[in-house]
């Protein structure tokens, strides 16, 4: 796979060793999330919304009520930005300065369009199987009314941009004789046990799709 | 507390019951987390930044280096609008279409100007807090030349909404009675044991910060 293009854009400007531009990392930061925070403009105004999405290559889905302001106003074709961000690390250094976090973030730029159809539907899947694989197969799926209610639109990517830390921290060379602890706080997101809906019908298991989170 | 003025650039438009005006429930949100995504627009193209930060009332502090992109463009004190996002659980539905998430979001809009002298070294006192309370107290603190290298901007509130769905999944009355699975998956951001910086002197002890974790 080709590396994005590089323009001022999305190139990561502080810290540039921290950039990467090859679809490789930005896929794995996509996928290793279901939330994203997606940027947008009205009348000079940005907006930033989080919403959940899909992905299939280089098109990433986002989907809504028919009516949402957002979905309404992305459709139109305007530039967007959608941001996907993990936090892995607290960074504690001796210097208040050094201080920094662990983290993986993926900035995309492009358009979004309206899509209908088996395009659709692939991409309801999609984004479901980005938040919960196997759940679309539990479920009644969606009926011709429930369709006509959701818009889904689809991210072209024009180019995009990962940005990463990881490691310890790293200190001015004479602050390491400093009596000050320093290392680093993992952060995880995790999944808790299941909750059965108070109005779940007795007798019905856990199904597969959580069994595998 | 007053609550924020709704207009069409805060209100929540989509599911309204969702959406809360008050600044106890927008405060509160900001205080539970240590991450935003920053949205600001440069020749029409919006950008969505990851950044840390820390809260005086209404006024939220951002700090970055001062050759930072989006501080030296955020400086000019153009509209930004400034999203915190949590995720509290997987909300697993009968159909398809009513899945869901559990989450908490605050999305503030405002002006962001750069601060200077006392108020600036209390910003940053305020963001470090804010990712990790005592850890100010225990750390070297900046030098004239790490001020200098850091800017810090203050984002005056100008409003704010938040939006919070909790709860059990809510489906079609007739698809109470499938075989299928409903309930909650919880979804929890927690620290994992600290890891020592491989350069760590001896004999240091975990500090009271992180112990209160």
């Amino acid at each position: 796979m080709k590396d994005y293009p590089v323009t001022q854009r999305n190139k990561v400007k502080r810290l540039p060793k921290r950039g990467h531009y090859d679809r490789e990392t930005v896929y794995g930061i996509l996928d290793a999330g279901f939330l994203c925070h997606v940027g947008f403009v009205m009348e000079g105004q940005p907006f930033v919304i989080p919403t959940s999405y899909g992905r299939d290559g280089d098109k990433v889905y986002l989907h809504g009520s028919s009516k949402s302001r957002m979905l309404t106003q992305l459709e139109q074709g305007f530039p967007i930005c959608l941001t996907v961000t993990h936090i892995d690390g607290l960074v504690l250094a001796r210097s208040a300065f050094h201080h920094s976090i662990n983290y993986r973030s993926a900035v995309l730029f492009g358009a979004a369009h309206l899509v209908e159809g088996e395009e659709k539907e692939r991409a309801l899947f999609l984004i479901s199987e980005n938040i919960l694989k196997g759940r679309w197969d539990e479920v009644r799926g969606p009926n011709a009314q429930e369709m006509k209610a959701t818009s889904v639109l689809r991210l072209d990517v024009e180019t995009a941009s990962a940005k990463i830390r990881t490691g310890p921290p790293g200190d001015d060379e004479e602050d390491y004789a400093l009596p000050i602890w320093a290392g680093i706080v993992p952060v995880v997101q995790q999944y808790g046990p299941p909750v059965n809906d108070p109005l779940l019908t007795a007798g019905i298991p856990i199904p597969e799709s959580i069994k595998m989170l």
